[in-house]
């Protein structure tokens, strides 16, 4: 099965000048969804994950499934307003445009192994702001895992320093 | 274990007189998560679902674990502009406001069995909209799955032509 087929290349979306890569066809399909689930969960595990990030929202795509099968817990990495209790935050630039992520204060335990899990590795802006986070608050990022990565945009060179696995590159 | 416990509850969240019920403490525990994905699961299964749908975006913490969990594709809903391809579209209210919600029109194949997954019921306005949009595709909805249910707000009785499964009542 090659996962490529399963996802969809959309020119100028969501701005011009954007190829956008689509995960929903991949979603759609259960053998494919269920082997890129597969791969992030056994990564995470062998990383020693005890908690999975995943940020709003095609981040809880993979990430909630990943945690449920390797038994970890979950935590949302969610924009402003969208978190009922007390947060942190950090601002980023991402591919198009900018913006602002939080995480419950309380949701990273000092010591804590932490595994980062979204759809796609971009210029990194979003995971670094979110490993930003999770280290603010003590815990310890042992991974990351994204289903696609755009290669031309450096986001592995931003993350030198820390353990990345990607499953489809572009 | 009671779920309930893990449950947390925001007065005044996100607006005065909203009494918000935060499943962040549920996600956050691996126990309490992969219980609540076991039961709503179990409900899919035993409805016959082929495919789940989740609306954005704690509908996807649930509905993408419990498509991975029984096997099933997964179809995210979600609001205007986040889809990159041909979608149908659906107005309705909510608790707080008002809102849109879209799938992809290639999302659902004629025939085919649907699960609708959420954390929430409340009114019901999100659930029914979705209803409408898996209608207009030929689809068939065999079951809807909230991880809370708002009793008060009477969702259930906007929903009683269906198969309904709420887990926790307040």
């Amino acid at each position: 099965m090659n996962l490529k087929d399963y996802i969809a290349s959309i020119q100028d979306f969501p701005k011009e000048g954007i190829l956008f890569r689509d995960i929903t066809p991949l979603l759609n399909d259960p053998k494919a969804y269920k082997q890129t689930v597969d791969t992030l969960a056994e990564f995470a595990k062998n990383a020693g994950a005890e908690v999975i990030l995943g940020p709003e929202s095609r981040g809880f795509m993979f990430g909630c499934p990943v945690a449920i099968e390797i038994g970890a817990g979950f935590v949302p990495v969610r924009k402003p307003g969208k978190l009922p209790r007390a947060t942190i935050s950090e601002k980023y630039d991402l591919e198009y445009g900018s913006n602002e992520l939080q995480i419950h204060e309380d949701a990273i335990k000092p010591g804590q192994k932490v595994v980062i899990v979204d759809d796609l590795l971009a210029t990194g802006g979003t995971v670094a702001a979110t490993i930003k986070m999770v280290e603010r608050l003590g815990g310890e990022v042992v991974g990351c895992a994204f289903v696609i990565e755009l290669a031309d945009l450096n986001g592995k060179e931003l993350l030198k320093d820390y353990n990345v696995f990607t499953l489809l590159q572009y």
